[in-house]
């Protein structure tokens, strides 16, 4: 008999239907003990909420994310809200004794984050933020050849994170859809919702960034507040660009934007090391690229005249995930990232091994995003204070 | 309220999945009034349809598929059994008064093509065959280019479909997972169960292809058969080549194999007429690569610095298909492109225009690859007979 | 001191200009005996021939190519002119005791090759045809990493040569530019041009081609021809399309045209074995793609986690002929091509191992392409006679 | 009559080598009015110098600089000797009235630059740095691009340097061969080698850059010096990442490293601007990479679902610097870049338009890179001055 993972979730934007999908599917393609059943969607905009519950087969709607906490029908609330909400709602469900899954940034500043962590690990209770780029097959797999030991003393990780949707001075800020534009909602512009993904995956690969050095800008300086109807001052970074030393002695460089003109969706990584490189790119994430110059078997190098970049087509069943879809040469897609991190944070519910990012893992992420920004303000180097 | 689609579904094989999944998930994508209940699984093999039921939701199990015909409560029926039961079920599914969706190849052979057109029209029940490459949006997209008038006059298709997972003489053939290797059951190897895709992409494309010249391969003449335990002759073909000449004049080869070493699901096509051309490869589909010579809007050619191979990454809201989904700049996967075609389908049910490839399509795919394999077998032009 | 090699070169066309440039650079780059001397440039154009002579430094100018048979001073002629012209010239070269150099293809039809193999062997002159392309660095790797064992059983071979100069039906035909375009002067059009490089790479790297059918086209019927200024009827094949069978049971395809658009030198391959396939793209020549199933000096498996398409950028010292330029990572370009040709070509002599292709071996090249023109006019299957 | 261009080159390494090849090749690609003349060759190293003039044609060899100064038959001297001797050379050379070239980096710091600024300005000689990789066609064609206003306002630019030649500890240092890492000779590591490209190219396309924020790192602290025989400590900067804010207001991340794994020529940079966005790879240059979202000759957005990176194959005779060579689709190589930069020079001297970058832009890339350097030392943004 499947247990039941009764699930309220608070949110009904774009992240909202990312993890509700992923809710609906993980029996379909994972042999997991429990069944996620969708007991409530949480909004305060009603008729969105009804629609939502229509749409994705949830049982109730609620308007306040605190009849949650008092559910007895609620084993694990799910924050899809703006950034601005998510610690709030994740110490209240954790003193209330729920899990807590939370989209990322955790939250507005590392403060926030860690009155989090505090409050999950008093609580005793399972908890993950979403950065679901972790479970591309391909990063997972990057992940993988890292602990094969296959790249040897790393040199160099650079990374980016470059988008467009940002570049006509029309585009307004604020409100449902745009609230990332608006720092009093969102905490940061870039840095929070991007290079937050960047570095948990830097940090995943590579360890701990140990400093950080950043310059951010703003292009367009005001844009019409969709709440206020007021053209007001932009308040988020636009564009924010770092250098970065890990602990293990190897340089950085990440930059992330949303003015790079045909960049979607450009999240890509770079690894350097003695024995090998990895290379990464989510608008192709079926391919992981991998330079192999000493092979690890045998201990020997690639013969000179056939080394070369790999593309790993990453859909094996060997492959991380794959297993668990369809052929070899079909690809999966964005959403089953989702999908991905909710069947092993259900597992690791199930075998007592915590899936990652875990609040304690990604309060790192939130104190490097931190650092970032306060290099940006005061244009100096400062320590993350990462472990 | 939402009209019920009543399915019952034949077979719980890799085909079943496919389908049942699209089943689960139109609703939450596309708006449209009729909602798929899976009324029933059938299989022969019925642990294996148990476990399907609870997998994917299915109301109720039958192991004779004759029993889908007399139920009340099962509107459409969807064919994912072997070839060689295509014909049976489909005739006797139109005759029971049923929409017919089958997965391809459509039959063993043309005359039982014909058969089966016949049966459909006469019960005027809705039809398809599942040709589920052309809802790859990149697909999609090229026929979309194609209709805006962007290739002119065509002069070259060329396609190919690589595969490398029967190199191996250690393989088996026959049985529930490799019947695809026993003519008895699939009727031809590779032609039907690839180039039938790829003819089919073609004429969708290109036109009619009027006459095929073709060359057919078995590499490994014996495998054990899985059933018989016995080794047996390979009745299949493993590769087959064709040269093609299109009604409109242009030229065509196309290949097929499943001893391309590297490459998994290369699913590739190439147009190329006076004023463009367009390259797609299912490997990577979130690309169609577009080379425009001359532009429609302006009639001017390009300047010829700026000329160049375009990667079209096909995940923008303007992309066929992609409107239902994520954000520009993520990807959708192999799952999707039966989700796509069941959205058709159910859209050409409540607007009376059917969604294709329906059995009087699919007819002519089904003429071109029985051109193909008699052309092999006399090694000699064969008019097809496509109109 | 260095050895004379005194060049006698016909034609100042394109080709005469890639290898006039070859022999002005040889030592340079190559540490061999023999110097080239450029002795005499001819064409029956005779201020062509002077511009020539003053841009490359050849010593005299010549209208007559038969004044390079009675000179003393000569010891290589080198025939760049069109191909009807080859077989008189450079069997009148042998005869006159010269070394012979002639551009591809060898001649207009396989008895006129038979009658220039007949006359070198005869004089025991060193001779060779100018197929540039495998030399070069990533074609000569394919044919490395062949010979070392690495791609096991073949199964399939592809070759395309694409271009779309002659789209326009304002192109003319003949004269001294488009003589290509005139079957009386060129013999055939892409057969002879391009096939010609695609076959003899095909046969180099994967053994003789025993049958084939071929497909050809005329897709512009008329054009002015540029000497009679009359609109003429196009003698030439625009674009030839064959499938063939090689001498070891492999499978192959090829098809060549100068109508796709977007292509401008587009000649590729692929090559699939059991344990590894190469893939070659000429547009971009410093890759070669290289797929390792199996790893030659373990005899194990790539681990599948790590199988995937290899771009080897051939600019290393261990590759081809790359020694003898710039440092690992910097190009060479299309007329080192003609270089390394010229220096195995000297190599050859001072060593007494005949660089390749001679003309005996170019002949088999020849053979094919006379099947392939009779295949395509008898629309059959023809045995090439190559051995 | 061909005026002679009488050269004197110093130095006998790899640079020596290109140039050498430039100065041959001149008059059989480019119609200018002067003719080079290989006069001297000067290295300290006498038989090295010997064998070079035998191989390239110098008519003399002379071991000590100071002699070509005053010999009556040479206009110009071309320094390609290390960084360290490049200034005392090109300020004697331009006070004894010659043309002078020098490779790149101009000078040991942009002290040393000034005085050759001053000194060539005093003498009215013609003068440049031989930062090659602008005449790769392909970035020639980005600034022309960029001239063209197809980019619009620009927001970022990013270059990488990315080579891996010094990974393993056992590669000495010093000497002829590697001087290069020997900080007293070379003035820095990367940041002169290889930043000093990219310096150049972004301010060549994208104007000056105003700030830096530095960071060098040596990963390998001592190496054996190939003079001494002694392991001494490493003096270079092995890897340089910087920040910069460019005049024009946009962000700029440069990087560059000898320990880049799998990257052998890694030269890179993308432009985003608000109309169009362009990258280019010197590992495959070829190619330019075009993004066009506004079309400048219509003004209008290009369609959303025709939007792509476009691969512009930079091989038409309408391309930079192409018509000289061969057809379209065949490439030049890394010497030509030497070649076309010299036929610039010769221009500029018969129309008296000096070719850039003359030694007063170059002092701009020096500033810059000694500005990097300055700020990797006090961890701090630091001024260019560049103008």
């Amino acid at each position: 008999m499947a247990k039941e993972l009764r699930v309220g979730l608070i949110g009904c934007g774009f992240m909202g239907r990312t993890h509700s999908n992923a809710y609906r599917r993980l029996n379909n393609f994972f042999d997991v003990e429990h069944r996620p059943v969708l007991k409530a969607i949480c909004d305060t905009n009603e008729p969105k909420a009804r629609q939502y519950a229509q749409t994705w087969g949830y049982e109730r709607v609620e308007t306040d994310w605190r009849n949650l906490l008092t559910a007895k029908d609620i084993d694990l609330i799910d924050i899809c809200v703006p950034n601005v909400a998510h610690a709030e709602i994740a110490i209240a469900a954790a003193q209330a004794g729920k899990m807590v899954c939370t989209e990322k940034p955790m939250a507005m500043n590392a403060a926030q984050a860690e009155e989090m962590v505090r409050a999950v690990e008093m609580a005793g209770v399972p908890n993950m933020v979403s950065f679901n780029y972790r479970r591309v097959p391909s990063i997972s797999l990057a992940k993988q050849i890292v602990d094969e030991g296959r790249i040897g003393r790393p040199f160099h990780y650079r990374a980016l994170y470059l988008q467009d949707w940002t570049i006509s001075a029309d585009v307004p800020q604020g409100g449902d859809a745009l609230w990332r534009l608006d720092a009093r909602v969102s905490g940061s512009g870039v840095t929070g919702d991007l290079l937050a993904h960047s570095i948990d995956t830097a940090m995943w690969l590579n360890g701990p960034i140990a400093r950080v050095m950043a310059k951010a800008e703003t292009f367009v300086k005001e844009r019409k507040h969709a709440v206020s109807g007021q053209v007001e001052p932009v308040t988020i970074d636009d564009a924010c660009m770092f250098l970065a030393v890990f602990a293990n002695g190897s340089m950085g460089t990440f930059e992330s934007t949303r003015y790079a003109r045909g960049r979607k969706n450009f999240n890509t990584f770079e690894l350097n090391g003695a024995d090998g490189s990895l290379y990464f790119d989510l608008e192709e994430p079926e391919y992981l690229q991998f330079f192999e110059y000493k092979q690890k078997e045998t201990g020997k190098k690639t013969a000179s005249h056939l080394t070369g970049w790999r593309k790993i087509h990453t859909t094996n069943s060997e492959h991380p995930y794959m297993s668990h879809y369809w052929v070899p040469g079909t690809c999966i897609g964005y959403e089953h990232t989702f999908l991905n991190a909710l069947a092993d944070f259900v597992e690791g519910i199930e075998k007592g091994t915590p899936a990652q990012p875990n609040f304690r893992t990604a309060l790192q992420t939130q104190r490097v995003c931190d650092a970032v920004i306060a290099s940006a303000r005061r244009s100096e180097w400062v320590d993350t204070g990462a472990e």
